[in-house]
């Protein structure tokens, strides 16, 4: 095995782009849909996939600046009342290497173009990677820090009595 | 917002480099622990993440070629009597942009160092991104193919009395 340095540079290659009408914060609702629109030559790549229920879209948040890579710490949602806290332990896009993660449900599979619910990504966003989500993804007795359950309290509140659809809670 | 195109490279640098004394297979045992080594500039940038319990590592398998990144189609775990089924529709390292995706527990955190258990990457492997796990990574009702179904029964079988931990069969 060969041992990797942190100097090298890692290139990758767009496999697609998101496509989506979801301007702005409604790319945060999760009941947006979105289109993945592959390269044509990765519809055989594709082939099995709509066995799974859910997927995890890696993508390239590629409207984030040379500068905003280099943040350390933030406020989770940009919001002061919440503790300032290192970008690793935070989900902002505000990050070293800005790649973008998010569970998604499958609805549709037609040649090289999905159809999924819950991305968090902008219109014309790149594609990195596609993987099937199972059972290993899952924690058992998930922790996370009090601003998170904060932040998720306000979130369901607000969108109460609309289609948005609560997240699971875990057994946290 | 600016649209991107699937021609444009993305260009990655290295935030540490995995750590761990199991080899070939073992890394493939859940309850392998490794360090993260980060770069020592990232200390703070950590900050509050030891309120997580589990974290994502997103890795780069640098060790997969330009050649076997071209693979369309695999056999799951290489084995002729699983289905042909597209690289995007399993979690192979012969794809496109050989990004690595594992959930991990968070063990230790000192300094530029973390110690998580369950990271299936060798030694020397390059770490693009952490993050933190959240209820919202998890799905309620999850579909997978028959064929990862029965990989995982074998798999708990031949784990049977050993320290390994089967994983959480989630709703599934």
């Amino acid at each position: 095995v060969k041992r990797a340095s942190t100097a090298e540079k890692v290139e990758l290659k767009p496999i697609g782009l998101v496509e989506t009408r979801a301007t702005r914060d409604e790319v945060r609702n999760r009941s947006t849909t979105s289109r993945l629109i592959l390269r044509e030559d990765f519809t055989e790549a594709l082939q099995g996939i709509d066995d799974f229920s859910h997927l995890f879209v890696v993508f390239w948040m590629h409207e984030v600046s040379s500068r905003e890579r280099k943040t350390v710490k933030v406020h989770p949602r940009g919001r002061a009342d919440m503790p300032l806290t290192g970008v690793f332990a935070t989900r902002t896009q505000l990050r070293p290497n800005p790649i973008g993660l998010t569970l998604v449900e499958l609805l549709d599979v037609k040649d090289h173009v999905l159809t999924v619910r819950g991305l968090d990504a902008f219109d014309g966003t790149p594609i990195l990677d596609i993987k099937p989500f199972d059972p290993s993804d899952t924690a058992r007795e998930v922790r996370v820090p009090e601003w998170w359950t904060r932040l998720e309290r306000e979130r369901s509140k607000k969108h109460q009595g609309s289609k948005y659809t609560p997240i699971v809670r875990g057994t946290a």
